[in-house]
């Protein structure tokens, strides 16, 4: 293997290849990054097992082969060679040269046939979203994201079809203290698809590849019951194994009936919620009392340690008096999702699942359960 | 006590107190910061028994008074507050409000008269510094103060002045691997002064006081064989206790007759040492050796996991070839320090310490002890 490729391209690439690659394996192989030179350009590929991101770049390709090499040190490498720099990688006794400029390393390889692959099976559902509908439906839910490992079929972003006059695509999340969903319009090629729980690493490296495609690009998804792929474009494919487990039948949490309708300025509640807790230094304290009152809301912070904190903020409330607590983390969580100026909470009492949304005919929800204050 | 203070004013204040709040403390009222309010303004104290700092800001004083309440908490609140808020801090049934805008917090107290109080002792010697020099006795040394609690003599930045012709006033710092040394003219005042040492975190709290004022503000060193005060004007002061030790002689660390000279461009060094030290993941692998031969410097790290790297830096240098060994982070600390574009390299052997210095008679300089390679 001989090829020679640009600094800034190599370095972007292996940004993303090495995000995927875990800092400890007991498995010696997975910390490397499988590299292979051939007729299109260079190809990287890198796997945990259950993800896998490859990549193709351009490069000046001198003689076909392949090898594997640590990605954090190759990235480390790349990252301080000079910018601008044309890098040469070639492969001669197990060993991998990297050399740029006055620069020469001589890396530690292992076995290209020794590096795990995903198998490529049948992917039968095929659509494309565009970046900017897939960003939208990652940041509405993912915080909801379980971390209960035992809990594994939470652990993941829960997406399906929804059949009706207007069929949807539907993302959830939920830990059991919060739900979060949103849906948009089923794109071409949805409707067959199988319900699936894209696990939470692949969502943030989904995530973080977005960053770099404007809105309007499509990333074409393929899905089995097991799999799912995104492709980005013709350079870079990312392939998940998908949580094998049953989501939870979430509908029956979403309340219809919460008739204590409050209609508050997203900023002034979320900037009020983040201020009383400031207080709220330790784990025991983290609710934040809402009571409500004619046309106002009272939040509140008790700690036993540091006291209390208050503040009241103007809102739109007609319904009968009442207390409710909420976890602040959870709230601000929500309403950092909020985009529009004012923001629904339909209540029903202080122990009923909350409902929040931008309006009623928003894409996305919220429920939140409250806590006893 | 009551009073109104404008919130900038307060959170640049809050900023400075609670830096020197430890997180967590077994005294509970070394987490809080003494309020009084006078007729000068409100003077915030902090202290965590070794280091005290004490500022006046402008307020409005209502009724004075003082208390004590949570260093990071009452921070955190006021970094909440919206920008431009007026605050009001007031007493009453051992309980502090801070009352601003909408926004109503009580916070618990303890006595005023529990706060403990570095006592004001005589300081015979008493000089001046601008701020930027005090910046550079600090930058061009801290790196290199020792962080072996059991020696403890070296967990500070050496102080004394030097007879001589022109008298000097010299920082110095080790941890036995490396020595940083800079001097500049003896300021009026310090004549007569003890030889002290600075413990790291007064170090630490002075230079980023430092970053607020201008080159030329004058700073007022005072201090005793057992204590320090900065005061940075007349609303902040800084008083620390000094470290009770003997700082060992170093003056005979510092090579004088090292005969093999390289002189070499700073950044190329620094840039070159930082890129082969990208292969040197592990404790083990910190040495990067350098091999010197006639007008170039081949610099490489081998490492058992990752491989090697190497690189030829030019440079000038016509002595014997050989070869010498360093920590990498120790020669790039010191290389960080250079502010000129070539840097002096005096060697002796593969064994003895070396000494680096931007010329023959620059301000400061460094001796750094060679690993064996």
């Amino acid at each position: 293997m001989k090829a020679t490729v640009e600094r800034a391209t190599l370095l972007k690439c292996l940004a993303h290849i090495q995000s995927v690659v875990e800092r400890r394996n007991t498995i010696p192989i997975l910390s490397n990054v499988l590299i292979e030179a051939r007729a299109e350009g260079l190809r990287l590929m890198a796997t945990d097992l259950d993800l896998q991101v490859v990549e193709t770049i351009p490069a000046a390709i001198d003689i076909n082969g392949a090898t594997t090499v640590s990605a954090h040190t190759l990235f480390d490498i790349v990252r301080k060679l000079s910018e601008g720099s044309q890098v040469e990688l070639a492969v001669a006794n197990d060993k991998m040269t990297v050399v740029a400029n006055r620069s020469r390393f001589s890396l530690a390889t292992l076995k290209r046939d020794d590096f795990p692959v995903i198998a490529e099976t049948e992917l039968p559902t095929s659509f494309a979203l565009k970046a900017s509908q897939l960003r939208e439906l990652i940041d509405s839910t993912r915080f909801a994201i379980s971390t209960e490992e035992t809990r594994y079929y939470l652990n993941g972003i829960y997406l399906h079809a929804i059949e009706g006059a207007v069929p949807k695509l539907r993302a959830v999340a939920t830990d059991g203290h919060r739900l979060a969903r949103i849906e948009l319009d089923l794109p071409e090629g949805a409707a067959d698809m199988p319900g699936v729980i894209i696990p939470r690493k692949c969502v943030a490296e989904v995530r973080k590849l977005l960053d770099e495609y404007g809105d309007d690009s499509l990333i074409d998804i393929s899905l089995s019951t097991s799999k799912i792929r995104f492709r980005f474009s013709a350079e870079a494919t990312l392939t998940s194994k998908l949580i094998d487990g049953t989501f939870p039948d979430y509908s029956r949490v979403i309340p219809t009936g919460n008739d204590r309708i409050l209609k508050i300025d997203t900023r002034s509640l979320s900037e009020g919620v983040d201020r009383v807790a400031a207080i709220a230094t330790t784990e025991k304290t983290r609710a934040v009392k809402l009571a409500l009152g004619r046309d106002k809301v009272t939040l509140s912070v008790t700690s036993p340690e540091n006291g209390t904190a208050a503040e009241e903020v103007p809102a739109e409330y007609s319904s009968p008096e009442f207390e409710v607590g909420f976890n602040y983390r959870y709230l601000l969580d929500i309403l950092g999702q909020v985009g529009s100026d004012q923001v629904d909470v339909h209540l029903a009492d202080a122990a009923a699942p909350t409902l929040i949304r931008e309006s009623d005919d928003s894409a996305a929800l919220y429920v939140l359960m409250p806590m006893r204050v």
